[in-house]
C-alpha cells in the first residue's frame, strides 16, 4: 500500500489539533492548517502535511515560536515591515497579507515585508488571499540555499518562488507560482526514492558538473537556476532568484543568500547572520485603481479564453493556464480526499500517538 | 569594415535632432535619445539606435504620435493609469516613472500602468530612474507576439521582459532585466546574418518541432519560453511571460497576447483589438519605507560582495552580479564610443541625409 487517502476535513482537523497541542492559539493553529492543507489540495505534496514534523522540530528546537508577538516595525500608508518573532511563515504570512490588503484598500497598492520568520508553505496560498477582494496578490520568499548562481558551484539561493495571482470572473484565476530553479527539491527527492535518474539541467555535482544523478544534491552538489544551461539563459533564472532573495531578505532585514537558516532543524545556522530569520514579501494591487472592475474582468476572462484556445502541438494536450492544474487538483481532492505517501502517513500517525490526539489512523 | 565607432555624445545629439525634425518637443526628443543611447551604452544593441528607423516608420504610418497629449485616466495615492496617446514608450515610460517616483515619495510605493503606447526600449532604462532616489524600480512591457506558450505552436506572447533595479551604495546597483523567453529575437537575427545554427531550445518550427534553424522564426515558427523544454520547466518561462502580459496589457487597458500590435509598421494590427496600443507597467518602492537607509545599503552591498565571492566553476570566470556586464559595457562605451554595425550606420547616415541633419558620417 503506497498511498493512504484521507478526507481533507479530517486531515485539517488533525493538523489544527497538533498545532494547538504545541501551544498555538486557535487562530494560529487554524491558519497553519489552512496553509498546509491548501498545498495538499493543490497537489504540492512536498509543501503540505509532509512538512508537519519538520515544522514541529523547528518549534521544539526553539528556532520557531509557538506564541509569537508579531508586530510592525515600520510603516507608511502603502507599506509595512513586520517582525514575525520567529512565527511559522504560515502564521506571519497570513497576518502580513491582512495588513497588505487593508493598505491596498486605503491607498491602492501595498508591499509588506516580513523578517525573523520561518518557511511559509506555498506562496500561492498567501497571494490568493487577495483574490476575493478584487485584488492582485504577490508573494515571494527566500529559502534554504540549494541553488548555485550561473557559473558557480556554490549553494547560494533557495528555490525562491515568485507568485502572482490575478482575479478573473467567469474563469478561474490565473495563479503563477513558480520556483526560480529548473526543478524543485521535491522532484529530486521523488527520483531518489524511486532510484531514478533526472534530466540533465536540474542539478550539478560539487565540482559544478551537470549530472543525471538524483543524489548529487545530497553529495554537496547544487540545483541549477531556471534555464539550466548557459546557452539556454540560466543567468535569467539566477537573476530572478536574486530578485526574490533581495526583496525577501535584504529589503526587510531578514537573512539572505547563504545566510538563510535551513529548514531542517539539525543543520546549523551560519554564524554572523546579517539579518533575522528568513524573509518574505507580499504585494497587493487593487484592480479598480486602474480601471472599472467590469472592464478588467471582461479582458481578464478574454485573456484566459484566448490562451486556452491557442493551438497545441499535441491535439490531446490543450494549452494550460498557469494555476489550472493546481485548481483541478484542488477540486478533485476536495471531493475524494488527499492521497498521502505511506511514509507521510506513518509520520502523522506517530505524531498523533505522541501527542495523544485522535489520529488519522485507518483501522 | 564591419563596425563604425561613434562617440556616444555625437550619436545622442544626432538622435535628438532627428526626433525634433519629425515634430517632437525638445524634452521628448531628449528623453527618446536618452533611452536609445542607454541601450547602446549598455550593450543591448538591438534596442538602441538600430531601432531608430523602426520608430520613425511607426510615426510616419500614424501608429505613433510625435505630439502626444499624455494624461492620467485614473489614480489613487499609490497608482496611476496613463493614456500615452500613442507616444513612443521611450516618452510615455519616462513620464510614467516620474509619476511613480512622486507617488512613492508620498505614500511609500506605487504602480503605474501605461496603455495606448508603443515600444519603450530597454526596461532597465526606466527602472533605473528610481535608483538616485533611494528607491527600487520595476519595469515591464508586453511586445509583439513571437513566443509560444508551453505546449503550443502559436505565437501568443512577446519576449516580455521583467526588470528590477535595486540601489546599492559602495557597489554598483543590481539590475535584473531579463526576457521571459529562452532567447531574444536579436540573438536569432545575429545567427541569421552569420548563417549559423542556434542551440536547441531557442525556437521551434511552425509545427512545434524544436529546431536549430535560425530562420525558423521567420518561417512562421515561434520562440520558446525560458526553460526551453518541458522537463526543464518551460511552463515557468511561459507563466512569467503571462504575468508581464497581464500586468502590462490587461490591468491598464492595453492590448495583450496575440492582439499586441507588432513593432514593424508593415505588419497589420489585428482587428477587434480589446485594448489600446501596447502596455507597460512601472513600480517604485521607497527603501526607507522598510528600514533605515544605512541598514539597507550595508546589507545590499554585503549581498553583492557575497555573491561576487561565490565559488566559480571556472576560476577564470568569476560569478557575475545581474547588471554587471551591462554596467561594464556602459563605462567602456562612454569612453571609447558606440560600435555600430555597418547596416545600422548606413541606416543612420541615410536618415541624416533625408532630413538634412548634420549626420554622423565619417569622411
Amino acid at each position: 500500500m503506497e498511498e493512504i487517502i484521507i478526507p481533507s476535513e479530517k486531515l485539517h482537523r488533525f493538523v489544527v489539533q497538533v498545532f494547538e497541542h504545541v501551544g498555538f492559539s486557535v487562530d494560529h493553529a487554524t491558519e497553519s492548517a489552512d496553509a498546509l492543507l491548501d498545498a495538499d489540495l493543490r497537489g504540492i505534496d512536498s509543501h503540505g502535511v509532509a512538512r508537519l514534523s519538520g515544522y514541529l522540530r523547528l518549534l521544539e528546537s526553539g528556532r520557531a515560536n509557538a506564541k509569537p508577538n508579531i508586530y510592525i516595525t515600520r510603516e507608511t500608508p502603502s507599506t509595512a515591515n513586520i517582525d514575525a518573532d520567529l512565527a511559522l511563515g504560515l502564521v506571519s504570512g497570513t497576518y502580513a497579507m491582512q495588513v497588505a490588503i487593508q493598505k491596498a484598500k486605503n491607498v491602492g497598492t501595498s508591499w509588506v515585508t516580513v523578517h525573523n520568520s520561518n518557511h511559509f508553505g506555498i506562496a500561492a496560498h498567501h497571494a490568493m488571499k487577495a483574490l476575493p477582494h478584487d485584488m492582485i496578490g504577490i508573494a515571494m520568499t527566500n529559502a534554504s540555499p540549494l541553488v548555485a548562481p550561473a557559473g558557480s558551484k556554490q549553494r547560494m539561493l533557495g528555490t525562491n518562488p515568485m507568485c502572482f495571482a490575478f482575479p478573473a470572473h467567469n474563469q478561474n484565476p490565473v495563479v503563477v507560482d513558480t520556483a526560480t530553479s529548473a526543478a524543485a527539491n521535491g522532484k529530486l527527492e521523488i527520483a531518489q526514492r524511486k532510484n531514478k535518474s533526472v534530466p540533465k539541467g536540474w542539478v550539478q555535482t560539487a565540482d559544478g558538473e551537470n549530472t543525471t544523478d538524483a543524489n548529487a544534491l545530497k553529495n554537496k552538489g547544487s540545483l541549477l537556476p531556471l534555464g539550466s544551461f548557459e546557452e539556454l539563459g540560466y543567468h535569467k533564472g539566477y537573476a530572478l532568484g536574486a530578485v526574490v532573495d533581495i526583496f525577501s531578505g535584504v529589503l526587510g532585514g531578514a537573512n539572505f543568500g547563504p545566510f538563510v537558516p535551513p529548514f531542517v532543524s539539525f543543520l546549523p545556522v551560519l554564524p554572523n547572520a546579517p539579518g533575522k530569520g528568513i524573509g518574505h514579501i507580499f504585494g497587493v494591487i487593487r484592480v479598480d485603481a486602474f480601471q472599472e472592475l467590469d472592464d478588467y474582468y471582461k479582458n481578464m476572462d478574454l485573456w484566459i479564453e484566448t490562451f486556452k484556445k491557442s493551438t497545441p502541438i499535441n491535439i490531446e494536450k490543450p494549452v494550460l493556464i498557469p494555476g489550472e492544474p493546481e485548481h483541478n487538483n484542488a477540486e478533485y481532492r476536495m471531493l475524494y480526499g488527499i492521497p498521502l505517501h505511506k511514509l507521510v502517513y506513518d509520520d502523522l500517525v506517530e505524531i498523533g500517538e505522541k501527542y495523544d490526539i485522535e489520529g488519522i489512523r485507518k483501522e
